[in-house]
């Protein structure tokens, strides 16, 4: 495995690990100070400050972008609301291009209508297939501007609100069913909160291979954990082996980022970013 | 399938149900006033009343048992910490078997440590490799008294503290391993909150056949869910498609009852026992 111990060159802090500290450009500016390389911002982060000044934040101080998160949420219930899925899809697609991210994380969205808190299905047949016809669609735009799109199977909790896809087999015999060239296109993101519990991890990250691991997103499972959305916790606190996760990720030819993503409302979003950031390179050193 | 719309000759009463509602003793007299004719107890409410005086009501008000809650919790530290789960399943084997319950179900455990709030080990495979063990070690016993054991595969969001056994495919890898005569001594839960995400729920409900389906536990997942734990909805007010999953298990053979667990601290629970089984009935006959 790669020596991670003593530095950072592969860390990149998902821009959702900082909300409580500001705009982004604020939180760019701390990511920086910190001598982090990579960032993984959120759209609605980016929209607030605009893309072109996000853009030049992102050039201007080289920082790459380990993904660009995020396009999905493709089911509804009629046409017309897939058709607006489709089309903020292809504008995602298209702030990913011009920010240069490695790829779009696509969180591939539930029953039509949860997400607000009144879903108007219950079939999730349904969902699935506007799901696989969403990003059918939506992979051949960003196949033609060069846009590799990674699926995020989402814990199995956020079936109903969040995602439908919800195991990395899943979303790897989409990429299969979509993708048969398996030439980068369409992978898949491992996110350590999402997929750790699952009995059949090791064997598809394996099948998944260099081609397909896109991305891969860490912080912990709290013991207990007290909310189903914002109570991730950082690495180490938790119960994920996350070494053992990342041999296997490795073993299968992942040589990208180690993107950190905690979601913390009464935790890490309440403490002050210069700590959460240095945390968060310590961890990575030592807890991963 | 069934015709549940005119009667509820089916509809089983997980005590946990009523939690709310006094000692096991006042929750049975509950069932009978409705009509109820068969409940599931946990073993804590029996302990509270009585291994003798809980049979006595059982037997003189002819309820049939759907399940007995719960064996399991394998997973330890050491060989005495495995050696008391088993000897505490066997205890709940004997207890299964002379109030005449289907079947003991079994919650399998998660991470030694983990269900009191402190984790003593991130070791997955070692915690699946007890539950393997010790269901292999009560199988041999509850086979010989002709108590079934029926595995409950719950939801992934319970992996690190409840049970390490998540997907209905893997409690049936269990099964298979286990008891390759398939002779009804080893058998799954299938409960539709755990397992209604599964994208492999339709073909793994088929693969265990009527043989392995020992129990159906129905409630609801709403949207948005405040609580892990006790946050579960009657049947109609969430997501899930109850008579799809139940068209499922009928063409797979099941022909036992509908049990009704409804954990819910902040809103069944605080509810009038007689409205509560009042509505398990209604929507037992409209909803499921």
């Amino acid at each position: 495995m790669r020596d991670f111990s003593r530095d950072h060159r592969w860390l990149s802090i998902n821009t959702a690990t900082l909300r409580g500290a500001g705009t982004l450009d604020t939180i760019i500016e701390a990511c920086v100070r910190h001598g982090i390389r990579a960032i993984s911002p959120w759209r609605d982060q980016v929209h607030a400050i605009g893309l072109e000044r996000t853009t030049e934040l992102v050039r201007g101080l080289t920082l790459e972008l380990s993904g660009y998160c995020r396009g999905g949420m493709f089911p509804a219930l009629d046409p017309a609301g897939r058709r607006a899925a489709l089309d903020d899809n292809r504008r995602a697609v298209d702030e990913a291009k011009q920010l240069e991210a490695t790829c779009l994380v696509l969180v591939v969205g539930g029953l039509p209508g949860a997400l607000g808190g009144t879903p108007q299905s219950k079939d999730l047949f349904a969902a699935r297939a506007d799901v696989r016809d969403g990003i059918a669609a939506t992979l051949e735009y960003a196949r033609s501007v060069g846009m590799p799109l990674a699926i995020e199977p989402l814990h199995p909790m956020y079936c109903a609100d969040r995602a439908c896809v919800n195991t990395l087999a899943q979303a790897l015999d989409l990429c299969d069913e979509l993708d048969r060239s398996a030439g980068g296109a369409l992978g898949v993101v491992v996110d350590a909160y999402h997929v750790w519990w699952d009995p059949l991890l090791k064997s598809q990250i394996e099948r998944a291979g260099d081609k397909r691991l896109l991305a891969f997103h860490i912080c912990d499972w709290l013991v207990p954990t007290t909310d189903l959305l914002t109570d991730r916790g950082m690495m180490g606190d938790g119960v994920i082996d996350l070494p053992l996760m990342r041999s296997w990720m490795e073993d299968a030819g992942y040589r990208g980022f180690h993107e950190v993503e905690i979601l913390s409302s009464n935790n890490w979003w309440r403490r002050d970013p210069d700590e959460v950031l240095t945390t968060c390179r310590v961890r990575h050193q030592t807890a991963c």
